[in-house]
């Protein structure tokens, strides 16, 4: 009954239903299949609780799920599994389709190789419109998604493709060469695909053939595939941003507490440098109480307009846009903003400080030191994750860490500094 | 010559040139173009600079360059442009292709009719693949793009698609309903774009027909727009957890200052709170400054953690891997999560503590005060998200505001009272 409830979902959902049920619930759920398991459901499934579903599953059901797999789904299922379910999944794929994958398996983890399908359709540049049907009529083992016919020259190279609308409004002796796509382009095999998918969205390719060292054929990769990987770099992204490394709402609570803890050490030594640079002004904060009340608003101002900042540049080093050509002029112009909301909050905060502990010196201590903290996390904000990219160090990773510690430290010493010299 | 050095760039590659040069290399570039200026870099550009270039064309072409663009292109070309310019480039349209504008601008923006091209490919479900076959060759209107034929009941509902490689592969006297793709969605043209992309994604759409509330065919999207406004959508997520409000690298700096402050008052706003925590314990602190040097450790580890975790809840709330089902599993194992890096930084604090200012006393304050601030970081990090999204708040605009001030009143309530608890 439920199975029959289920039917009509799509097996993204399905997967989707697997993971947010408990263990339990989904052994149940998965155990009610017996023949018909859609292999489609175990290529949506996280990770985690793909393992978790494989061993419920008969070795007959496993099979039949898998046969009908492309080869790149197929690839996207077994890459990360252990070797025993690597194995299994394998030997129930026909010799031909085992071939491809362990072929795409051979590119290294993240590449263009993992990403594509074998599955193509090409033919000989010189063919015509009539003949490129005619195969195709023929032809038995067309794959489920292709949307070019990719044209060959004689060392299996591709030098262009035709979409399929064009190839059926076409008339039948009209040469394949005279229709193709004005813009082609070819995809190194070892490239990685987070630079295939920024090539997909920038340019907005449907499909493109990839291709060996030697230039020649060797699969096609879909916008589809790139629009997953596209996310992925995207999660990767915004998780590294917030220190949260590779994870998800499926790991048990001891693997997160292992991914979270990390980040969190790393942010314990900033803190612990801030920390010391407060002792450096113990004095000064045992003479005048209201510093150790006013002091995390300048290091939390300028810990917010580095984040600002460097979350920005991470986006524009992430889309190309920020470039040597104008990563100058990008930082110029977060300095002056960094310079006018320093200036805008160093008023607020100056009569803030006025009215609260009703002193000027103290008012104007915190206004300068605003307007310091915030100007350097302007710079501090582009700067890092540029330096970390030309390091070839993921700006995304580290530059958080690098930015609140400035800001942090900046943000202390200028504010107890002053007041050092101002109040004392 | 520049121009000849630059006709094999990609649309997408000039405009992200015209983007990273100064104003005034820009005026000139564009300058040089004088009758066949690509009307796809006008649509790849930035909105600020798109206005700038548009200004420098002269209306002849300004109308060739417009002439050439899909429904769907032109649309996102003119939608977001000021009266005049919208005008002028409509008023260069045919009359077909204004109309087919006009109707996509009638629809709200961002939803799903703004994004669809009207340029459909569409036969009565009845057809063969013979009859299909036969009009595409003699219409001469094709689509630039598409990747299924349509089929529609005589409401002109449309009841399924064919890809145009079954289409191909199949005899000529086969009917098109015996070949209609397994999984077929239709988009309700009012549906916001974001929802569009999800589907697109989640369930690995090529194209899909837009309807209208009578469930009548309107348009088309493609995949390769979704995979647009997917970037798009990551993109506002990634800026607005980082306080930063909608804007390009190429705004001018008042434009860029006056984004950004809003987000700053509002931390200043919470970090003054904590200020306020702080001065509650003004005679603590006076007999031990030790506490003034310790209490931002407690306070920026909250911080941390509580981003940590809503980092992870605002992702899976727009994944929608976070839902009424498993909302009460995730908590707890945040909390969790929370409760032992609580403990292994309560133990190293407490060491540091014990060795730095030499006492026990401060070394199990500030432990304890380490664990209550990480389990109510790992709290605060899934309860905001998850409580905004139910008064539909963005969680990704206003989480990290909550979460923080929370981490911060509650590290520093907890570590200086207990210490007032304890030491004095
Ligand atoms: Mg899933
Ligand atoms: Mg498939
Ligand atoms: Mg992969
Ligand atoms: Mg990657
Ligand atoms: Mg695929
Ligand atoms: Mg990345
Ligand atoms: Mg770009
Ligand atoms: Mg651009
Ligand atoms: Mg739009
Ligand atoms: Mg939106
Ligand atoms: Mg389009
Ligand atoms: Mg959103
Ligand atoms: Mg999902």
């Amino acid at each position: 009954q439920l199975l029959e409830l289920m039917e009509p979902l799509h097996a993204a959902d399905i997967a989707d239903l697997l993971e947010q049920v408990n263990a339990y619930d989904r052994r149940r759920l998965v155990l009610l299949y017996d023949r018909d398991f859609d292999g489609d459901i175990l290529s949506e499934l996280d990770e985690g609780i793909r393992e978790e579903v494989i061993q419920l599953l008969t070795p007959d059901v496993l099979k039949e799920a898998v046969r009908d797999l492309d080869s790149d789904d197929v690839v996207d299922l077994v890459e990360y599994l252990e070797e025993p379910q690597q194995e299994a999944i394998l030997g129930a794929l026909e010799d031909s389709d085992r071939h491809a994958v362990e072929q795409a398996l051979n590119y290294p983890e993240e590449s263009a190789g993992r990403l594509m399908q074998r599955e193509v359709v090409a033919v000989p540049e010189f063919w015509t419109v009539g003949q490129t049907i005619d195969m195709m009529r023929e032809r038995e083992d067309l794959p489920e998604q292709f949307y070019h016919v990719i044209l060959l020259d004689p060392k299996i190279r591709p030098v262009g493709h035709v979409t399929l609308g064009k190839l059926m409004a076409s008339p039948r002796r009209t040469r394949l060469q005279e229709i193709t796509e004005p813009a082609f382009r070819t995809i190194p095999a070892m490239q990685d695909e987070g630079e295939v998918a920024y090539a997909f969205n920038q340019y907005h390719i449907i499909s493109a053939p990839v291709v060996d060292e030697e230039e020649r054929l060797v699969g096609v990769i879909t916008i589809d595939d790139a629009m997953i990987v596209l996310d992925e770099e995207h999660e990767e992204d915004i998780m590294r941003l917030a220190g949260v490394g590779e994870g998800s709402l499926n790991d048990r609570v001891s693997e997160t507490v292992k991914q979270r803890l990390p980040w969190l050490a790393v942010n314990l030594a900033t803190a612990v440098i801030a920390s010391m640079v407060i002792s450096l002004f113990e004095d000064t904060i045992a003479q005048f109480v209201a510093l150790a009340v006013l002091m995390p608003i300048v290091a939390s101002m300028g810990g917010n307009a580095g984040t600002q900042a460097l979350t920005v540049a991470v986006r524009a080093i992430a889309t190309k846009d920020l470039t040597g050509s104008n990563v100058w002029r990008v930082l110029r112009r977060e300095i002056m903003v960094g310079l006018f909301n320093g200036l805008a909050f160093a008023v607020i905060m100056g009569i803030v400080g006025l009215v609260w502990f009703g002193s000027p010196a103290l008012g104007g201590v915190i206004a300068a030191a605003m307007v310091i903290n915030l100007v350097i996390a302007g710079l501090a904000g582009i700067a890092v994750p540029v330096i970390l990219d030309k390091f070839r160090i993921d700006p995304a990773l580290a530059s958080g860490t690098f930015v609140t510690t400035v800001t942090d430290v900046v943000g202390f010493f200028a504010f107890l500094g002053l007041a050092g010299i101002v109040l004392l």
